[in-house]
C-alpha cells in the first residue's frame, strides 16, 4: 500500500473525454465514475454501487442520476439514492460517496480528501496557456507501471535527457554538465544550461537554428502531481541567456500525474510553446514526444519490475539524486503533517533569477 | 476456499461432449477426467496420475482402462492400477479415486461426497423434458468467473431483468412490481406477473401477440446447483393468467450448475418450450439467450472482481434480495449440517398453486 | 525458493547468440546480462545498474564496458565503476557483480559460486563433439516452466521414450524391457537395451535398416546440469551388440540445463552423431527433436502445475524410479555439502563395460 497527500487536487482524466457518458477512472485505489451533467458540470463517484458492488459506471445516465445497471438502483450526482425499483415505502437512506472536481488546463480535477478543504482556486494554473501568445496542444494519458514517485524523480531529473531520449529531446553535449536544485516556496526547481552546443533532434528539426545555441531544462516540480518542464534553445552568445529565453523556441512540457495505485501511475501531458504551429506540426511534435515518453515509460517499468524483485537492495545515490531525494522527503512530509501543498495558479519565469 | 454441499449431485459436463476420448474437467476444486467406456457408461476419475501427478487426460484410453501418458501406468475405470510398464511381480495396489455418475437431460450429473449415498433416483428431472409435447434445445458450457453463489442470487432474482436484459429477455414494463418469494419444500420459488403489458422483445419476435401480454416469470432453485426459470407470456385478459400458462409462451430455461471452484462456475443452460421450433429458429432463441447470459455473466464478474477488492465492504439490502438471502441461509444449513438437498425429480406446474 | 548446487559451471546462452550486443539472461534466480568484448571474451554481469536498478541490458556497449540506459553510469567489464556523468571529483566505489565464464560445445558456461574455484577445466567436454568423425547440429534453447529437478528427472528415465515420443523417438517395442541404473564416479547411468524389434520412427526415416533392430539407451546424468543420452540401433544378431554401437547409428543426444529459478528450466540441446547428414537432414532431425522435446515439456509443465496444487500429495514409486530417486539424492548431497560435483570432460563409450 502507497502513501499519498490527501488533501490536494490531482489530475484525473482529460476534460474533453467526459462527456454525457458514464466513463471509469481509478485513482488513489479507488473507482471513481465520471459524467458530466446536463448543467455542464463533471459529477464524480465513487464507482461502486451500494447494493451488489457492481461498478456504476456499468450502468446508465437517467437525466444527471446514474441508474445502476443490475437492479436499478438510482443515485443523484451528490451521490443520494432516489429509487429502489420494485420496493415499497420511502426510498431508504443510502450513499454513494463523491468527490468534488474543478476543470482548468483541459484536465478533469478532483479532491479525494477533506471536502471542506476542497477549495478550487488552488488548482495549479500556468498563465501562459491561456495566453494568446502561446500555443497549446493536449498530449495523451500515458498509463505506467510505475509508482507516482518513480515518475516523479524522472521529472526531477535533467540529466536522464542525454541518455534516454537520444532521438528526440537529447544529444551527447553536456552529458557532464552538473545540475543545480532548489526549493523556491513549493516549487522544487532542478536545472541546467548546456551552451555553445548542436540543437537537439527535435529543434534541429522544428527551429532554424544556423549555428550553436544555448539551451536550458528547468524542471518545476509541484508536489505531488504536477511537473512543469520549462526547456529551449536559442543562438549562443548571450552573456545571461537566461533573460533571454522568449527570443528562443520555448516549450512549457506539463506533466499532470494521476497516481492510480502502488504501482501505477497515469501522466497526463501537454505542451505550452511560445512558437506558433500548425495542426501538422503540432501532431508531429506530440509525436516526437510519445517517443521520448514512451521511453521513459520502458526505463520507469524495467526499474518497478526490479524493484519489487530485490526489496532490500540498497541503491547507489550520486550527485543528480539530489533533487529525487529532496522531491521524496518534501511528500513525506506532506503525507505524515497532512498539510496541504499549495499548488496555486504561478508564473514559473523567474524561478530561477 | 470456498464451501460446498457435500452429497448432492453436481452437473458436470454434456453427455454429447463424453465420448471414447478423455476430456478433463474441474468441479469442487479438483480436476476430473471422463470418458465413456465400450458400455456406453460414464467413466470420471481424479484427473491425475498417483506416480507423478501428470493428468490422466493427458493420457491414452486403452480399451476401457486409462494409460497414463508419461509411464503407461494404466487403470481401469474403477480405479485399480492394472499395469506398472517395466515392472516385475504383481501390480501394486495403486488406485485413482473414482466418482458415481449418472445422465439424465443431456448432462453427465456426477456425485462426490459419500459413494454409498449417491442415489441416481435424486437427480434432478423435468419431466416436460421428456415430454413429446415439448421442445428441447440444449445451450452451452458458460464458464463465469465468478462463485457459484453469486450466480445462485441471480437464478433467484427476477427483478434484474428490466436492467439488464432490455434487448432480450426485458422491457421497462414492470420496473416497479414488487416480486414475490416462497420455500416450497426445498423448492425456492421467486416469482412476479407483470400484466397487461408490451410483450418483450424475444417474444415480440418469435410470438404472435397483437396487443398487450401478461407475463410471467417463476424461479425455482434447487439448491446448490439448479435453477428452473419458468417464464413466459400471454394474452392479457384472463381473471387467473396462473392457469393458464399452458396457452401461451412458455419457456422453461434451465440453468444447471457446476461450482468449478471459489471464483468459477460453469451454467449448463437449456431450455424446454410448449410451442414447436425448427432447427433454425431454435439457434436464433439460443442466440438471444447467449446475449442476455454474457450480460449476466459481465455482471457477475465485474462484481467478483469488486468483493474480491473491498472484501469488508458492507452491502446495502433492499427488498429483492430476499430470495438471495434465503437461499444462501439454505446452502449454509446444508453445509453445516451435510443433509443431501431432495433434488429428485419433479413437476414444477403448479409451484404458485 | 529452490535450492542449487552453488559451486559449479552452468551452461548459460548459445556462443552463437552472445555478441557484440547486450543480451540478457536468468539463472539461479538471478539476471544476468552477456556480451562479447573486443577481444572476443565473453564478459557476464549481474543485469542491475546499482543506482536506480535498471537492467543493464536496456543501456549500451560503450567499447568494453557497459554504460546505463537511465544516467550513463558505465561499468567496465570487471564490474567497476568507471564514470558517472555530471558528477565531480573522484569516480566512486560502485561495482556491479561479475562471473567467471568459460565457452565450450558451443555454449556459454557461467560460475556463479565462490570465484576462486572457478577452474574452466572443469566444464564439461564431449570429446566426440570436435571428431572430424562424427556431426555435430545445434539445437535449440527450449524454456521450460518446470524446475530443473524435473527436467532431470526426465533425463534419468528411458522408461518414458515409449508412452510420450511415440511418433519420432519411441515405439511399443520394450514397454516392460525394465531398466538398470548405476553410479559410475559422478555419472548415474540408466539403460536398456530393447533388442530384435522394428526400428523407431526416427531411425526408419533416416537408416537403412531392413529388418529389426537392437536399439539402445544410455541416459548419463552429471549433476546438476548435464545429461548426454547415448542411443541408437544397429542389425540385430550380435553377441554382445554393446561391442558394436559404432557401427550402427548412434546419437549422443546433450541436454545442458539452465536452471532459471525455481519453476522455469532452459534446455539447451545438441547433438552429435556417427552418420554424416547434410543441412537439410540435420534440419529435419532437429525438427523431429523438436517435436519429441515440446512433448517432454508439455509433460512436465502439467506436472508442475498439479504439484503446486497439490504440495501434500505423496507420489506412487516404481521401479523405474531408482534413477530419478537417486539423482536427486545426489544433487542434495551437493547442495547440502557445497562439494563441487566433478563435470569434467571425459569418455562416455564404456560407460557399461
Amino acid at each position: 500500500m502507497a502513501e499519498y497527500v490527501k488533501n490536494t487536487w490531482y489530475p484525473l482524466a482529460w476534460s474533453r473525454d467526459v462527456t454525457g457518458e458514464l466513463s471509469r477512472h481509478r485513482i488513489l485505489e479507488r473507482d471513481v465514475v465520471l459524467y458530466r451533467t446536463a448543467g455542464g458540470k463533471v459529477a464524480a463517484m465513487e464507482d461502486l454501487c451500494p447494493h451488489r458492488l457492481l461498478p456504476l459506471s456499468m450502468g446508465r445516465l437517467k437525466g444527471d442520476a446514474v441508474e445502476c445497471g443490475y437492479h436499478g438502483m438510482t443515485f443523484e450526482s451528490g451521490g443520494r439514492c432516489v429509487r429502489v425499483p420494485g420496493q415499497s415505502g420511502p426510498v431508504p437512506d443510502i450513499r454513494v460517496t463523491t468527490y468534488p472536481t474543478h476543470e482548468n488546463m483541459g484536465l478533469v480535477w478532483i479532491w479525494t480528501g477533506d471536502r471542506e478543504l476542497a477549495d478550487p482556486d488552488l488548482v495549479f494554473d500556468l498563465p501562459e496557456y491561456h495566453s494568446a501568445a502561446w500555443n497549446v496542444a493536449e498530449g495523451d494519458a500515458l498509463r505506467i507501471e510505475a509508482d507516482y514517485l518513480s515518475l516523479a524523480d524522472n521529472l526531477c531529473d535533467p540529466a536522464h535527457v542525454n541518455f534516454v531520449h537520444l532521438s528526440t529531446l537529447g544529444n551527447e553535449a553536456g552529458e557532464d554538465v552538473p545540475v543545480s536544485t532548489e526549493l523556491r516556496g513549493d516549487d522544487l526547481v532542478t536545472w541546467r544550461w548546456i551552451n555553445d552546443a548542436p540543437a537537439i533532434p527535435l529543434f534541429a528539426k522544428y527551429g532554424n537554428f544556423t549555428g550553436n545555441v544555448d539551451r536550458w531544462h528547468y524542471y518545476h516540480y509541484l508536489a505531488p502531481s504536477i511537473a512543469v518542464i520549462d526547456f529551449g534553445s536559442l543562438d549562443t552568445g548571450n552573456v545571461n541567456p537566461e533573460d533571454h529565453r522568449d527570443e528562443g523556441m520555448r516549450i512549457f512540457a506539463c506533466h499532470f500525474i494521476t497516481p492510480v495505485d502502488a504501482h501505477t501511475s497515469i501522466d497526463h501531458w501537454l505542451h505550452v510553446k511560445n512558437f506558433p504551429a500548425d495542426e501538422a506540426t503540432n501532431k508531429a511534435l506530440s509525436d516526437e514526444f510519445r517517443i521520448a515518453f514512451a521511453e521513459d515509460k520502458a526505463i520507469l517499468e524495467a526499474i518497478q519490475i526490479n524493484e519489487l524483485a530485490h526489496p532490500d537492495r540498497r541503491k547507489a545515490r550520486i550527485a543528480i539524486d539530489r533533487a529525487p531525494i529532496r522531491m521524496r522527503r518534501m511528500v513525506k512530509q506532506w503525507i505524515d503533517k497532512d498539510v496541504p501543498p499549495q499548488q496555486a495558479p504561478r508564473v514559473l519565469d523567474k524561478v530561477n533569477a
